[in-house]
């Protein structure tokens, strides 16, 4: 069946949708209605008609989503059913809590290598993976059948690390460093800038701080 | 001056400008037009426009936009300005990689504590922060006025977590435990979940590569 395409917001959507759905299987859930999935999830039974919807009439009247159906379809549309290598570049913290999350491997990503410059680390084994020193990038890339890359590492030190992985033909950098990557139209980079999630957290902080004082001012003057 | 309400969408792309105009200021470029700053951040020139018109009409034609009050403006209204006392919850990989976050601190987030319930990390020290445990959490939050927690924990434990953060009085909660938390309308979440970044960046893979491969289908048949 030709899958018609999906919007980019629902694309957005669909990992959360993911989650719910594996956690529904855990409990053991095998249909479920668009009203229950709308009070799990805290969005409109609407929203989630109009999600589902994309992927053909399986949400049936007084029937309810097959659970384990709609897990496999997402997973199919998101690549996740496929296997994705990856290596992990930076060793320090960030790149050990990567290695150490289980829940990755579980969707078809694997890490197969990390690698590092700090001399201390070199050698070590996380997970079972060694730490190797960046000099054998390229060579690890190409043997491995590596596609995905993610980046943890100093801001200053990661566009010469990205042109190394793009030559070596990586197809998508997962980035933590705080800096924008300038690669070529084929290669995927998805950023993840925590700084600029720390900021939104902030800027929400003080707006309900904003409210809550005006509402104070409000109600003094009644 | 009273400032008039900015988009939800404008507010989600100001991180990204003042990471940028920090970089200006470091590099000590005191103005900048429109179209260069349109260069560096691959964003349209009339986009940029847009946004920083929200500010005031400080970007004169032929002159630019003043660098430095264009950050400090930014830096006010996402409340970074101000300081934010921090906890982190969990001081394993993930936990200790924020701790290690020195520009956190630059934008006024001052890590006072950690804790975590395991026993051999309890008393260890991070960048002058002690790993307390747990049990003190409550009284620790009212001593220090903490406003913001990191919660980097299993997703099975975030929520009797989340619940006691709430009733000592925490007013935001950056979530990186892959769970949806149920806190009062008053309390901010901002969630950070891996793998549903993760998800995006498989799905943009695999659109590419089922894209070249119809093109190629496509030049095969020509």
């Amino acid at each position: 069946m030709e899958q018609k395409p999906i919007s980019k917001a629902v694309i957005t959507r669909l990992p959360r949708y993911y989650r719910h759905l594996g956690e529904l299987m855990e409990e053991g859930v095998e249909r479920i209605s668009s009203n229950d999935l709308s009070q799990r999830m805290h969005v409109t039974a609407s929203q989630i008609r109009q999600d589902l919807n994309n992927f053909g009439g399986f949400g049936q009247q007084g029937y309810g989503y097959n659970v384990k159906y709609l897990y496999t379809e997402i997973a199919k549309i998101m690549g996740v059913d496929r296997q994705h290598n990856l290596i992990i570049i930076g060793a320090g913290n960030l790149g050990q809590a990567i290695a150490n999350y289980a829940n990755f491997e579980r969707r078809g990503f694997i890490i197969k290598g990390m690698f590092d410059i700090n001399p201390r680390l070199i050698g070590r084994v996380v997970r079972g993976v060694e730490i190797l020193g960046v000099e054998n990038l390229e060579k690890f890339i190409v043997d491995h059948d590596v596609q995905i890359a993610a980046l943890t590492i100093p801001k200053t030190k990661a566009p010469e690390i990205a042109d190394r992985l793009v030559a070596a033909g990586i197809k998508a950098i997962w980035n933590f460093a705080h800096t924008d990557l300038v690669v070529p139209d084929d290669v995927v980079v998805e950023n993840v800038h925590l700084s600029e999630s720390l900021m939104r957290l902030s800027y929400r902080v003080c707006s309900m701080q904003d409210q809550k004082e005006q509402e104070k001012k409000r109600s003094n003057r009644l």
